[in-house]
């Protein structure tokens, strides 16, 4: 396939190669036709949980020279940035870090900053990311009790009461939870889990992955007692990858000063040296912070509340185009149904990934795939973040056609149908434009 | 509605001005509640028939500091893209321009360089542009003979046939036919004009306006001995405003030679003494000639005959959509479909307006209106130039939700099932993603 | 030379190629050493008088997708930018008008909207623009006076003013004056020229080519009752080309209902019927809108007298680095000295073209060339729109090594240190600096 | 003065805000007047040595949308980057990592995937940077014995030849270098480290921070036996904060075997588990990548020899610079003198913070602060990475301006004459352009 493109533009090119330039362009051209080389008209249709479209307001705030965060311009810049952060994590009362890292890193720094070798934590499995919280916390040499939720599934509630009142002697340092497991769209209650910890009145600090919640779904640092909450740039904050943003409470940073695991680059010692004189310890990303500052803006124009309510008006016409389809969610709870992704299972014998080809190598749509325990099994759209109706409208458009082309009995229209009829019902003036 | 807007933002934030720049930041957004100053998450999704979304990669190649045109690497460089266009207008014998202005610009270059004050112009007149081409002639001074044609039809080539018969003495100077009517979505068989034109052994001039179609539908420059032909940046080249192009043949340079009417600024004399040498009359625009070299390069290489076929298959997709929704063309005959945008017949009592205001105001979709004669009557979606089935499906999708929103008695998904069907049906794998 | 780089590039990198997309790489740059293909690091250093060096805030204004200017958030947008062109032209009484085109178009406008056949111009001829305004005047049917200076001198008033006084039945219906000349660097006066036709109590109208004044240097629309001037977007507003930009006075949109020059695209008609209501005769570019609406924020900001004194200062600095040199400037008096621009005389005997080659080939610095007539005898600073002392400083510098490579006996540092020293005696604090 | 600008603004502008967006704009400048809010006219100019000047190619290489690493495209993308990397560190036994984060982070990764708590490393202290990899050493659990050489010396050769031949039972596991120290210009011998290594046959670990010398100056990682090396992305290779490089030698990755030091997100287990099938362990920075990608394009297609010459030549223009102002460089030898970055030594009496401060306030122009030991006795000239003659030039012009303004007793030019006379007489024509 590929040499046969090559050679057709080869041969319809290579008649007046009357330049070097020209020459040039030909070969270029016909080299270009390596895998993947070639751009098609239109654009990539993203719509994975992860990276997010990037709004082209915070395009445009990133796409600017180097400056030198040296200057005096930078402490007043910085400071606004990260007071502004608290908006999206719903905290007064936490203090907000920002790394020049990933969500990954994010996790390291409320696992270090907090706990000493051996320490007991209690956590849940039930999925791909899950899983690597938890392995992170045993090679750090942290003492992990895992309760194995089957996927699909959240965070035991029962269960985990069942531990915690078993534990009478508080050996338990911490509860860890991921808020929305983006292997499996499912959220679980970070609410009903510190109701569960305040029942037992057991004092383990809670930390939460918050990296595909964050910014989308509704988040309660203050409300909920977090003591440290993780979130990345390139989820709900739709940047590009490169920032990882924790808040944590007074409680955690008092645990910081006893806690042994050790920690350098991911230390909070060196922000909280820094950070109240809008200093920073590593050079910062000037390109990526005036891309957060933008986006917190547009997230505050718009409204935290009104962005969850957005971010639970897309997931559900989604979900309705899934059930019109015939097919069935990963997520086996209502209650637990993640409005920043939705995970659909594919019918007994058809491969998911197959989906996954077709609506790229055809119509040039990025869809999840399904990961680790459930590859082949399931496919992901991702909703969280920058997007509206009709861009979501767009890749369930794309996915009725992928999944045609890959051969899954489906009735065209079946799905979108239901979300053209659900989203129009439920539509508002966006401000400014009644 | 605005000021109330304005209240929420300002009570909301107004609660801890604490410094200079937070209460800055608080007016901007009170103020800002202006009309159409709120940016919405996603994007817009623009599907007129141009402007047109521009593809990131020339974008990317627009993006760039000043440079000196009149430095050496100037040359090579305008030379390279002034010989591409030819490609886009399938053209070997022809002569292109480039000018800085518009395709009303281009219109300009048609008329003052080929024809004399009281030459007679054949022409007809189906749509707004149509209309406004006749008035640019009338106004220069030309004795134009309008063939009057009901909006939704084409040129009429029996009625051309028997004006240029009776035109024994050869008084008509020039036939001019808008190619596609951006108004109507109808595009005229140039071919047959052209061959009543020889059928009657014709010495007229043959001058089209192919704005809304070179680049995008199937143009003939060299087989259909055309003598004028003239597009614009912003429509199938998917471009920003600012460049009008057009192709002369030999014969219309002979014709410019006696041609009487007065041109400076559209004078191809200036081109000609400067072209051939790789230099311009006028400052160029460096940014534009960037982006249409890398226009040009993404057209080549998806070839020419492609691009039309996408556009073909595109406008099928749509086509079918609108008649899943009930609805009727505004075209009159399948033969002169507008590949390059599709003009939809809002039902007896329904204003078209009202969709296109609703999908603005609720979806951030940008339809076309109708426009002059048939305003309120159809509406209009544009799908030439850079689009895919996924952009152009958002386009149905978002369409859908506006009618449903406006009242209009149509099923959710009646439209989009059926480009679904068809797109699915017919898909090609994209070249490098075998 | 070419092959030898080419051939470098290739023996180094076809040691390993292993793989097609390597293969692809090597025959890239091997290729790319066509002529001006190699991009050298650092930047190119644009020191030409338009176009000039967009600001980076500009640039990011402008980097942003296609929008439909048919949508209602257009009309409110395009009314502010008209009405904040006025503050450039200082004018409250004129009306402004943007074009698609560049200033050339915009000298079309001004004659054509207000002269008839035949009617009399009285223009001076002191450099390739006004040469070339002249040119229009006279293929547009004018019967041209033209007034003979010397390169290096400016408009002549008591020429004018005698041919006024001689004009007893006032045959002259226009008086054109080119305000800065960019051929020689020489801003005439035009206070003057309406004070002498006052004086003569002339009522002939005043048409101003401000291309490359208005923006960086004193215009007084209302004050020097102009009747139409004219500048473009690629000087000191510091934008691509693009925009051709026309402020009319009262007496001149008068002049119009009975001026018969034939004109459509660049008739103030179809402006004057649209733009009241926020609307555009052809598709605006939508880039060069925001850019413009930018950069007289930009303007605006620093406020118009101080982008005034900002432009003398430079211009200042720039002719004691000129005299530092021992090198004469082309203006043959003070009085009408450029702050736009700098032309300097080489001494007899040094092809001035060389130190512009050496510029360019070895320093990457874009220096202007002489044209027409003082080609090979000047070079050409440019010193309007966005710039700032250590911009035009590096200018400089460029220019003293170009010098000395081009073997042109100055000292080291002979101009740079008087350009350091009077800049650095006559600096200011940035605001919000202090 | 800030509320004196806000009231000026406010006066000028507050005259008629006719309608409620004119008002908006007027609130919007007044506040914007708090510090640093201004933007002045021209360019920020960047001459501290990291953040370094992006280039025009690499801003326009970043600045593109999200794209999924999931998709097929990356892994061939990310394996030929990876492959490249090695270029600069002239490598072809290494391995070389990609991680998000900076050259601290690099710092983790060289500590922490070769060394166990407890064990012996050498190294040297003169700068901050050298300073703050110790403090990281000592927080990881290291026995480190620091060598404190004076600033402005580099690493005692003698005196590590001293320790090594002590160490006669092979308790040191690593010594550990700063290539080149960005606190004081120098750059120390890490050939000349080695050959003393190799001369009492150690077999230590040679770890390497080569921050600001890698892709800048002449780095040999095979022929140097180096085990480590590490850079960040925001230095010689001109982009944004946001990637650690780090090359890693087969006996380093052999250490990592045994090394009991903690690491999970800077692990190299991760990433070796991952980058041979083209995947990551933890989502990329697209932008970053692509950015990557182009930068590296342009070393090789300039050829790393001739990147390092560059840096010579500017480096060596920037000296004859400083000694014709008179002052005296930080670094102590010649031997030491960094081609990176220009340290310099203001005369007795005279606060380098307020040459840094005039500079900056005045002039936009960015120099480098004396950082901690040396802060107010130095300031620093960045001229690492993208640069050219012209660029650095321009930061001399502006020094000179910021010294005199900030009164230090220097004769206008005496610098850059020295500059313009050197490189004039070593320039080369830039390839292509001959």
């Amino acid at each position: 396939m590929r040499r046969k493109v090559a050679q057709a533009v080869a041969s319809s090119l290579w008649k007046t190669p009357a330049t070097i330039s020209e020459r040039a362009n030909t070969y270029i051209r016909t080299f270009a036709a390596a895998p993947y080389s070639y751009t098609p008209p239109g654009r990539n249709h993203l719509a994975v949980p992860g990276p997010v479209n990037i709004h082209e307001q915070v395009m445009r705030a990133m796409d600017r020279p180097s400056q030198n965060h040296r200057d005096p311009w930078f402490p007043p810049f910085f400071q606004q940035i990260l007071e502004d952060t608290k908006y999206i994590f719903k905290t007064t009362e936490g203090t907000p870090f920002i790394f020049p890292g990933t969500g990954t890193g994010g996790w390291e720094v409320a696992l270090t900053n907090t706990l000493s070798p051996g320490d007991k934590v209690v956590t849940f499995r039930y999925g791909q990311f899950s899983h690597l919280w938890i392995d992170m916390m045993q090679r750090l040499g942290l003492d992990v009790q895992v309760v194995e939720v089957e996927w699909g599934g959240g965070a035991d509630e029962a269960k985990l009461e069942q531990i915690l009142k078993a534990d009478t002697d508080k050996k338990i340092k911490a509860v860890a939870v991921v808020h929305n497991e983006t292997t499996t769209g499912v959220t679980s209650d970070i609410g009903q889990v510190r109701q569960v910890m305040d029942s037992v009145s057991h004092p383990a600090l809670l930390l939460v992955d918050g990296v595909s919640s964050i910014g989308a779904l509704d988040f309660r640092f203050d409300e909920w007692k977090v003591d440290a909450a993780v979130t990345g740039s390139q989820k709900a904050l739709s940047l590009p990858t490169g920032l990882g943003l924790v808040a944590v409470s007074q409680k955690a940073l008092e645990a910081r000063k006893t806690a042994q695991l050790k920690r350098v680059y991911y230390d909070l010692e060196d922000q909280l040296a820094t950070n109240p004189s809008g200093n920073v310890p590593y050079t910062p990303s000037i390109p990526l912070l005036y891309g957060l500052r933008e986006t917190l803006g547009l997230i505050k124009a718009e409204g935290m509340d009104n962005v969850i309510a957005r971010h639970h008006r897309l997931a559900e016409g989604t979900r309705k185009a899934v059930e019109g389809w015939g097919l069935k969610l990963l997520c086996k709870e209502p209650r637990w149904n993640s409005d920043s992704l939705t995970v659909i299972k594919t019918p007994e014998g058809v491969d998911s990934g197959k989906i996954v080809k077709e609506a790229y190598s055809r119509y040039n749509l990025s869809l999840g795939v399904g990961l680790s325990e459930v590859a082949g099994k399931v496919f992901r759209i991702g909703h969280l973040g920058n997007n509206d109706e009709v861009m979501v409208g767009s890749y369930l458009f794309g996915a009725e056609m992928a999944m045609i082309s890959a051969g899954v009995p489906i009735e065209p229209g079946s799905g979108v149908s239901k979300a053209i009829e659900y989203w129009a019902a439920t539509s508002n003036v966006i401000p400014t434009r009644g």
